[in-house]
């Protein structure tokens, strides 16, 4: 065992107030000192029995659930339970109190445009049908009958971070409420293509409806190319059957394409010669532009990063060292770099990333941090695998207006005050 | 779009008895008319409404739960609670229910020697003592700001699969039965060599005991090279807090070693210069051999595979196409192949793996299999990146008798009757 204390090279900064080397998180290094809260000289043998020491503990249960001190980690329903809006919201994943890079089940973010419809597997049917050769319906049974694939990936909603493009930063909105509508699983089914391959594909098909089973009929189209590359008929998330509000009994899952297009509660996939010009694609998640003009059918969504650690709500207990942690994802593939500021963007420095890299899913970045107690600005810049880069804030505006609520991916800033308190600022 | 009905290079036999190419898998082929259970020709436009499509679906939930027609989806709890064995047993994941590599928290197994205790993380304290330069008593708080680290990790406990060396095979253990101590987590937390850094190791120190604070006071001694190679101190679990089953507030996680060694509920690490000899590494936890001796310290758990689907319990209807799908992973790092046999060992197949292949976790593999009618017997067998190979079940039986219930890594064998019926067998 070598001592580190007379070798500290990753200590050295890295960029401005108080970045340190990512190294750290490679190597290793001394932090004597620097996390003293909380941290004292241990007492003599014998160290104290705490109570639930002195008897056994409860039993077993069939299905576990989390610890009651943990019972504010909750997702965020917005807009609250409505008899009037039944259904019709969202709930965001609570990033800041979670770490790494997959989300527990219960916590996945809800997107819905009528409710979670409450469907009997034996009674739900999958149709393929349009300009396919041979018309096809698949009861559970059947599509479990075929070859499956496995993949971690996010979902994202196309409008996650759209708040960041109100004119005013509203300073107590925390990652929940910003940049909830992301999460990560592993999703597993059967590739579209393996289905489509069985009904036989026309040459004149181009595009495929894809309709789910709500009262809504949530509906998107996509093209034909998505179809036969990487998406999938999803049956399992995170081992266990998808959840209902993603979707139970089956899903639609185009890796890397915007939240909507997922679409959940399958009941039909219609081949086209043209995109079907939905509700959904028409009236809804169109890229509005500032001249009036709007895009439609952008489909992937673009390199984004949020800093989970230090966010509104957690508190920095005075000045020392901090892990600087989040989350990096592109519907274009995967993660090349993260980088991180404490200064607003005047400079960078690389941080680590820790855990899988995985095309279209989140990784998880870290910096080291000592923080001096003064003001500073957090931001993360991250740049995907086909080299694009998330722009300023100022940028996105320039391009979009401040109606682009959808596939917002500017950088974000936390604002750091002298006591410690984080907030949404723009920067 | 090409179809593929006149180009099926991939149904091409890769063993006896029926197994397809794993190109299936990998390139897409056609399977029309393999899987024709539950499958028919679509009925006419307009598709028929399901009753859930009439009104809107309930909310959202803070904290999600699986669907309601999967309440069969359980951990099986052995021995069934009894107020005089509180919580000293196991429940087991039931992976002939799941897919995929992810471990849901809810089904992740627990073992436990006296129950789950309830643990104030606000009273939970750390200590880390014995040959340290600095004894350090940390805070949960405290360990929340050491820079932390991500990997996707099984636990497995030492005793999984042991029902498969009695001496006469029990035809109705299902995959929980017998393999289900295993599951899979991504874990965070600080990597150990950082605390022990911060301690400063004494020289003369050369091994560590870890003890929970569950009433058992379980405890187990490992090497200090293990603590400055991978070792991590956990607090987060698929995302969110370690489950109370799994140590919550804070779990030791020694990557690879057998499970009892990951110590849960880790209330303090002794450094020493030799191991403790606890009751849970002299009374338990050894090796027997048929000769009489027993291994100690026999840590890292050997390379094993398990066939998930079919299995026991799910029942093949009639001839034709399915998958036989399974889990592999070896404590000393990844997997390099698995392969899979329907004739009982007398040929062999390589399975596609699917999903992310990351070492000391479980990896999916998949194989392809025309099943004729007849009687087969499944197998599977894996190579890690050692090439460390699983044994025949002779074999493990030769060098360790009847006796070696832990560490048992022996190729396992389902029977498949002309009824479509699996169980368990020797073959």
């Amino acid at each position: 065992m070598n001592d580190k204390r007379n070798d500290l090279p990753s200590l050295e900064p890295a960029a401005g107030n108080g970045l340190l080397n990512r190294r750290i998180f490679l190597e290793g290094a001394l932090l004597a000192g620097a996390t003293t809260a909380g941290l004292s000289a241990a007492a003599a043998d014998p160290l104290p029995v705490a109570p639930w020491m002195k008897k056994p503990g409860p039993h077993f249960a069939p299905y576990g659930m989390p610890s009651s001190f943990e019972s504010k980690v909750v997702r965020a329903v917005t807009p609250p339970n409505n008899p009037l809006t039944a259904g019709v919201g969202s709930s965001r994943t609570p990033h800041h109190l979670l770490e790494g890079m997959m989300t527990p089940s219960g916590l996945h973010f809800e997107r819905s445009h009528s409710g979670i419809p409450d469907i009997d597997p034996e009674q739900h049917r999958l149709v393929i049908h349009g300009l396919v050769k041979r018309p096809l319906v698949f009861t559970l049974e059947a599509l479990s009958r075929y070859p499956m694939t496995s993949r971690i990936a996010f979902v994202e909603c196309a409008g996650n971070s759209g708040a960041l493009n109100a004119p005013q930063a509203a300073p107590r909105l925390d990652v929940a409420a910003i940049h909830g509508l992301l999460s990560c699983s592993e999703w597993t089914g059967v590739k579209l293509s393996t289905l489509l391959d069985e009904a036989g594909v026309e040459p004149a098909a181009r595009w495929l409806l894809a309709e789910g089973a709500d009262s809504s009929g949530m509906s998107r189209s996509f093209p034909i190319a998505k179809a036969m590359d990487d998406a999938m008929i999803c049956l399992y998330q995170n081992g266990e059957r998808v959840r209902p509000s993603n979707g139970y009994p089956v899903r639609l899952l185009l890796p890397g394409f915007e939240g909507n297009m997922n679409v959940k509660w399958l009941r039909r996939l219609k081949l086209t010669a043209e995109p079907t010009m939905t509700k959904d694609e028409t009236s809804k998640y169109t890229i509005l532009l500032k001249d009036e003009k709007a895009w439609q059918f952008a489909f992937p969504l673009e390199v984004k990063s949020m800093i989970t650690r230090p966010s509104p709500g957690l508190l920095l207990k005075g000045p020392g060292f901090y892990e600087i942690s989040g989350l990096a994802w592109s519907g274009n593939g995967g993660i090349r770099q993260v980088e991180v500021s404490t200064d607003g963007g005047k400079s960078w420095a690389l941080a680590a990333l820790s855990g899988p890299n995985l095309p279209k899913a989140p990784v998880r970045f870290r910096a080291a941090w000592q923080w001096n107690g003064g003001p500073a600005t957090l931001q993360s810049r991250a740049t995907d695998d086909t080299g694009m880069v998330q722009p300023s804030r100022a940028a996105f505006i320039a391009e979009r207006g401040l109606r682009g609520n959808y596939h917002f991916n500017a950088i974000a800033s936390w604002g750091i005050n002298e006591k410690g308190e984080a907030s949404n600022v723009y920067a």
